[in-house]
C-alpha cells in the first residue's frame, strides 16, 4: 500500500504506507536529514520517527528553526529530569515546560536543590547527551499508565487530567521515561548548548494550598555562539536595567505609598523637562496648538465616549459633590469638548490639538514595572481633526515628526499597520478608503511596514511603530489612529466649502507615547549614559587643588551657567582620582580638570564620557564644542 | 457738675455735666465741628448729640474716616427706608446694614420694587436729604417698642432678640423711625453722595423657608468724585474680568464636566508654559532642585502628614487595590518621602526642593469664581530644607525671588507677618527665635510689613505677600512658611557637624501660588493686553493685498518664527481695516502692514498695542527690538 504525501509547496509524492518522516527527509537528501528534527503532519506536531498510514500533509521542522529550537528546549527539560532522577534518590516529577530561551522542571526531592547543585546535574546531563540515547514515543493504555505510575502523585494528576478520547503517550531514552505529549528530538545527542540558571521555589498546579516543588530553570539555544551571546545580553541588560540606573543616578523612585506612581527626583525630572521641551519645540514647528485639560471629569463623559463601557475596570474614580468623577484615563474626550465648543469651518482644519495629559490606568501590582510599566504616566498625546481629504497629508506629516523624533535619539523602528477587525464600527468604503490611505502614505514614504490584518481598533485601523534600543529589543511606542467613532459619538462637525454640516475624521497621534516610559527604554537605551543635550549634569569641573583653583572653577562654572549649561564643581576634601572616577560612575558626559597650566591658558583638560582620551582644550573652544553637541542634540 | 473728659493724646479737660460731643467738637474749633459726624465714649461708638454724664474718653469720628463713611452709609440706608414708606403703603422693613461700598435695606411690600423704581426712590432719598431731618436717638421702654411695633413682624422678632440688659434704642428723622442701635450722622443733610444700584431676592434672616423680602442694594461716598470713581472701577473691572477676556482672547474655558477644573486653550496654555518657563529659570539660578510627584498616593500618608485630620473635608478620594487614596491638596507629604529616603548631612543643606504640582481641593460649587477660585490647580511649590541657623539666609533668598518675579510684572506688594497662635505646636523658644529670624530679615531688606499678632499656622510663622494689581485690588499670592511640624512627622534628620541627628526645618515657599489663579490675576491686570513675552501670539503680519505681498509677509512669518516669535499672518479676504481692529481687538502687541513700499525696503509698518502711532521701521531694526522687550520681560 502505498500513500499520498503532500509538501508545503504543494507537490505530491507517493510512499510506502508507514514511511516515517526521518525517511521521507533523508529520501529528499542526506544533508535535509541531519537539518530536521521533528515534523507536522495534518497540522499536527510529531516525532521525526513517526509512521506515515494514510494521505497527509506535511511539514519538516528544522533544528534552527523556531519550533525546531523549542523542540530541542523540551528535550533539554527531559534530559534534566533524568540527570535529577540518576543522582536522587526519591524524586518525584510534575513537569517540564519550554519557556522563553529554555525550559524548567519542577521536582519533589527531600534534599533542597541549590544553585551549588547545578553543576553537578549540567555535568550528570552532558553525560546523558554524550550517551546518545535514542528518544522513543509509546502509546500506553490508560490502565498501564496508571500501574506505572501508580507512585508517582504528580504523573498519576496529570493523567486524570487527559480526556479520555486522547491517547496517553510517554518518551522514553535509556532508563528515563515520563508522560508527555511530545515531540522530542530523536536522540538525547541532538540536545544542544544549556546552561542551568537557577532554581526557585513552585506551588503544584500554581496553588498555594500545594505542596511547594522546587523548579530548576536552564537555557538552551543551537550554538554556543548564541547560549554565549544570551548571557552576554542578560549581563548587558542588568547593567542597563533602568530601575537600577534609576536608583544609581538619583532620577526616580518608588514608594509603597504609590505603587506604580513614579516620583522623579531632579535629575530625572531634568530629562522630562529637557523630552518635554524638545517635542514642544518640534510640535510647534509642526503647527501643533497645546491645551490643558483636567485630571477627572465627570463620570457622564466617560459613558459618551464608550471608555466606561470598554475601559471601566481600569479606571480610577473619585466623587465630586455626589457625583462620580473619572481620572482621565486618555485625552481624548477632553479634546473632543473643546473641538465642539466651537463652530468649526472646513477652512480651521486641520486643528493639531496637542497635551501632555497626565493619565491614570489601573495595572495589576505584579504587573508593574519600573517606567516600563506604571499606573500613571504623561502621555504626549495629540487628536489631529481632518477632513476626509486630509488624511493622507496629515498621516504622512506625523509620520515624519515622529521619524525626527526617534533619530534624534538613533532609534531604529519597524511599522506594523492594523487593518479591519471583525467587529469594525462605521462604513466599510470609509474604512476601505482609510486603509488605503494609510498603505498609499507609507508607500510614498518609502517606509516598509507590516500588515497586521484584523488588528486594527474596532473605531479605525491604526499604524504602530516598534522602535528597536541598543540591545535590539523591540518596544511599541509611538501610534497614529484613525477613528471614525469618536467624531460620531461627540457628534463633531465642521461647515464644508458647501455650507453644509460634515463630521470630521479624528487621528490620535503619540510620539513617546508615555514620557515615563519612553524615559525607562532611553535609560537602558542609553546606558544611563546620556548624550550631552539630556544630561542631568552636563559638565563636572574638578580643581586640581581646592584651594588654589577653587577661583577658576567657580569662573568656568559662572560661564557656563550663562549658557544655561548644567554644571557643577567638586569642591570636596577627595583626592583627584577618586572625584574623576566618580564623575565617571555618575556617567557625566565632560568631566573637566584644571590645574596650574589651565588656569593660566583659561583652558580645561576634558575628559569626555567613554572616550580614554584627555583632551586639553581652550576653554571657549570646549564651550562652542559642548554648545553644539547641545543644540544638535548628538 | 463738671466731668473729666480725656482726649486721644491723653490729654483731660473738664467740661460741664452733659456736655455732648458736638460741643466739645465746636468748642474746640467750627471747623472741626463741620467734619465730625459722631464719636466714641469709652469705645463706645455713639452720635455727635450723646451727652456725657461721667467721667470719660473720648474720640471724634470725622467724616471721611472709614468709620465715619460707614456711619453716613448707615443712615444713607434710614433715609432709603423712609423713602420706600413715603411711596409705597403696606410697607414692612425688616433690616439695612452697612456692605462694602454701600448699604441695602430689606422691605417687605406687596409691589415688586424692579431697576425701574430705583430713580423714583432716589428722587425721594434726595429730597429727603434737602429737608436736611434732625436725627434723633431715643431710649424706649420694652413695652412701649412692643406696642410701636405691634403691626411689624420683622421688627418685632428683632425686638425679642435683644438682651434684656441692653436699651431698646430707637432713631428718629422726620416722619421716620426706625428701631436701630445707631449711630447716625446728625441729620439727613448729611448723607453724601449716593445710588441705588440693584434689587434682589433675599429671605427673612437668609432662610428659605421664610418669607423672601426684596433687598435694595446702593453704594454712597463722600464725594462725587470717588462715587465716579467707584462706577468707573466697576466698569474696568467689567471690562477686565479675566472670565470675560479668558473667553474673549480664547485663553481658558469650562465646562460642566468638570466643575471648578479649566481647560486652557492653545492661547492660555502659551502663557502657563511661559509662566513656568520663566519661573523654572529663576529657581534654577537660585539652585532649586525640581521634582515631580504623583497626583494620589496612599491615605495612610495624609494620615501621617496631619492633612487628614485638618483637611479631608476638602480632599478628593480614590480606590486603588482596596485601598483608599487621596488626590494630593499639596505636595509636602511627597517632599518629606524624597527627603526622608537619604542620609543627609548638613553640609547637604539647604535643600530647595521644587515642584509644579497639579493639587486638587475641593470647594463648594458656590465658590467657585473661574480662574480665582478653582478644584484643581498647579501650585508652585517648594519646600526648603534647613538647619535652624540657615533659616534667615533662606527666608530672605525666597523673599528676593519673590521680590524680582513681581516687579517683572509690575506688581507692588505687601507684607503681612503672622505670628504664634494660641494652639500653636512646639517649643516657644523655637518660635521666639524664628519670629525674631523673620522680623530680622524683613528688616534687613528693608520691607515694610504688618505683624497679625496669632494669625500663623499652628506648625510655624509666616509671611504672606499681598499684590496689589493695576486697579488696586490686593491679591494673596505669594507666601513663606515655616514649619516645625512636618519634619517632626515624617521624623526627618540630618547628621550634624558633630556627627548628631538633628531635625532640620521645612519652610514652604510658593511664588505664584496657583499658576492658574495668577494667571486669572495677570489677565485682569494687564486686561487682557500682556506684555509681548506672554502675548499669546506676538506679531500678526497683515498684508496690504493677499496676492501681492503674501510672499513677503510669509517671509517674515519665516524669518520671525525662526527666533520663535509666535507671528501669524492673516491672509483672509477681509479689508485691511478690518483685520488690523481685529488683530487689536485680540490685544496682539505688534501688528506689522506690509505693502509694496515695505516690501521694496525689507521695512514694516509697526502699530503697538495701546499706541496710535504707525512707525515705519526697518524689519531687522524691529525684529531687535521685539526680541529685546522679549528677553527683558517689558
Amino acid at each position: 500500500m502505498e500513500v499520498n504525501i503532500q509538501f508545503p509547496d504543494g507537490s505530491i509524492k507517493r510512499y510506502q504506507e508507514g514511511v516515517t518522516l526521518e525517511e521521507i527527509a533523508q529520501g529528499i537528501s542526506p544533508s535535509l536529514r541531519k537539518k530536521v528534527i521533528a515534523g507536522m503532519v495534518n497540522g499536527m506536531m510529531v516525532d521525526l520517527g513517526r509512521e506515515i498510514r494514510n494521505d497527509a500533509s506535511i511539514q519538516l521542522i528544522e533544528r534552527n528553526s523556531e519550533e525546531g529550537i523549542k523542540i530541542m528546549r523540551h528535550s533539554t527539560a527531559h534530559v534534566l529530569a533524568q540527570a535529577i532522577k540518576r543522582l536522587y534518590h526519591h524524586v518525584d516529577l510534575s513537569i517540564g515546560p519550554v519557556i522563553e530561551n529554555g525550559f524548567y522542571y519542577d521536582v519533589d526531592v527531600p534534599e533542597s536543590i541549590t544553585v551549588k547543585d547545578l553543576g553537578k546535574i549540567e555535568k550528570e546531563m552532558k553525560k546523558i547527551v554524550a550517551e546518545n540515547l535514542p528518544i522513543k514515543r509509546e502509546e500506553w493504555s490508560r490502565e498501564e499508565a496508571k500501574q506505572v505510575f501508580a507512585k508517582a502523585p504528580y504523573k498519576l494528576e496529570l493523567l486524570d487530567a487527559i480526556p479520555s478520547e486522547e491517547k496517553i503517550t510517554v518518551y522514553r531514552q535509556g532508563e528515563f521515561y515520563d508522560l508527555c505529549r511530545g515531540p522530542h528530538v530523536p536522540s538525547t545527542g541532538f540536545v544542544r548548548e544549556f546552561k542551568l540558571t537557577h532554581v526557585s521555589g513552585a506551588y503544584w498546579r500554581g496553588d498555594s494550598n500545594n505542596k511547594m516543588l522546587q523548579r530548576v530553570y536552564g537555557v538552551a539555544f543551537p550554538t554556543k555562539e548564541e547560549l554565549e551571546e544570551y548571557f552576554h545580553f542578560l549581563e548587558e541588560a542588568a547593567k542597563r536595567n533602568h530601575r537600577k540606573l534609576g536608583s544609581e543616578l538619583e532620577l526616580f523612585m518608588f514608594f509603597e505609598e504609590a505603587p506604580g506612581m513614579p516620583f522623579y527626583l531632579t535629575n530625572g525630572q531634568l530629562i522630562r523637562n529637557e523630552l518635554e521641551t524638545f517635542l514642544r519645540k518640534i510640535q510647534n514647528s509642526f503647527d501643533y496648538k497645546e491645551v490643558r485639560t483636567p485630571i477627572m471629569m465627570n463620570q457622564r463623559l466617560w459613558e459618551q465616549s464608550g471608555h466606561w463601557d470598554h475601559y471601566k475596570d481600569n479606571m480610577y474614580f473619585s466623587e465630586v459633590d455626589e457625583h462620580s468623577f473619572a481620572l482621565k484615563p486618555m485625552n481624548c474626550p477632553g479634546h473632543m469638548l473643546i473641538f465642539k465648543d466651537k463652530l468649526r469651518s472646513y477652512r480651521d482644519l486641520p486643528i493639531r490639538m496637542a497635551e501632555f495629559g497626565q493619565v491614570h490606568r489601573h495595572e495589576f501590582s505584579g504587573a508593574l514595572n519600573g517606567l516600563l510599566r506604571v499606573r500613571s504616566f504623561c502621555q504626549d498625546d495629540a487628536h489631529i481633526f481632518v477632513t476626509p481629504e486630509q488624511i493622507e497629508e496629515e498621516i504622512s506629516s506625523a509620520l515624519q515628526l515622529i521619524d525626527y523624533v526617534y533619530k534624534v535619539f538613533g532609534f531604529d523602528y519597524r511599522i506594523e499597520l492594523s487593518t479591519r477587525p471583525e467587529d469594525y464600527m462605521g462604513e466599510e468604503a470609509l474604512w476601505d478608503r482609510a486603509e488605503g490611505s494609510l498603505v498609499n502614505v507609507l508607500n510614498k514614504l518609502g517606509l516598509p511596514f507590516q500588515v497586521n490584518e484584523g488588528d486594527g481598533a474596532f473605531y479605525g485601523p491604526k499604524i504602530d511603530i516598534h522602535i528597536k534600543d541598543s540591545l535590539k529589543r523591540s518596544h511599541q511606542c509611538a501610534t497614529v489612529q484613525l477613528d471614525f467613532q469618536m467624531p460620531e459619538k461627540f457628534d463633531l462637525s465642521y461647515i464644508d466649502e458647501h455650507n453644509k454640516k460634515v463630521r470630521p475624521v479624528v487621528i490620535h497621534r503619540a510620539v513617546f507615547g508615555s514620557i515615563d516610559r519612553f524615559l525607562g527604554i532611553l535609560i537602558e537605551h542609553f546606558g544611563g549614559a546620556f548624550p550631552a543635550w539630556l544630561a542631568p549634569v552636563q559638565v563636572k569641573v574638578i580643581p586640581v587643588s581646592k584651594d588654589v583653583h577653587h577661583e577658576y572653577a567657580m569662573k568656568l562654572k559662572q560661564l557656563l551657567k550663562k549658557d544655561e549649561v548644567r554644571v557643577e564643581v567638586d569642591l570636596r576634601d577627595e583626592k583627584l582620582g577618586y572625584k574623576i572616577r566618580e564623575a565617571q560612575m555618575k556617567k557625566i558626559p565632560y568631566v573637566l580638570v584644571v590645574g596650574d597650566r589651565e588656569q593660566e591658558h583659561h583652558s580645561v583638560s576634558v575628559r569626555q564620557y567613554g572616550s580614554e582620551n584627555v583632551m586639553d582644550m581652550d576653554f571657549d573652544q570646549f564651550t562652542n564644542v559642548l554648545l553644539e553637541k547641545i543644540v544638535d542634540k548628538k
